[in-house]
């Protein structure tokens, strides 16, 4: 095999341990949505807003904690930024 | 109990839950993050560009196949394509 036929067939490999990924990604992602939502109906019950800017710093906060690479803390600040405006918008 | 007590226990329960999910949704995302920089790595030696715009829709055109919900599709497309973004921008 050439050396771009062995790179075509590692990428290939790759891409197919990102699709397993991505499956459980979106199931995490969507029971985490669960409690989102969950949370977004008992909130007018104590008067908190749906936007609560120092949970989400909290929630940042944390990732930086434990975040281990190779995604740098700026990066999973991004990704999470999406993340929480998404979980804001699901409907109800 | 208060059924405002009663609701800010259950939102710091749910809050609970989501601080664990949180953990294993970023070492999965740093896990994909790995296979993401292995395959651009591999790309010049198959002269691939570090975009691929048929691949980021096969990507999407997968998650929607096994979206359960609650995330609608859109919910999804957006935090997919701030992964996405992302992963184009960690340090090698």
């Amino acid at each position: 095999m050439t050396d771009a036929e062995t790179a075509q067939m590692e990428i290939a490999e790759h891409r197919k341990a990102i699709d397993d990924y991505d499956v459980q990604i979106v199931k995490l992602l969507n029971e985490r949505a669960e409690h989102s939502l969950a949370i977004r109906a008992l909130k007018p019950i104590v008067n908190m807003g749906l936007y609560d800017p120092a949970r989400e710093e909290q929630i940042f906060q944390r990732l930086e904690g434990f975040n281990q690479g190779p995604m740098q803390n700026e990066n999973l600040r991004e990704i999470y930024a999406s993340i929480l405006k998404v979980m804001k918008e699901i409907p109800a």
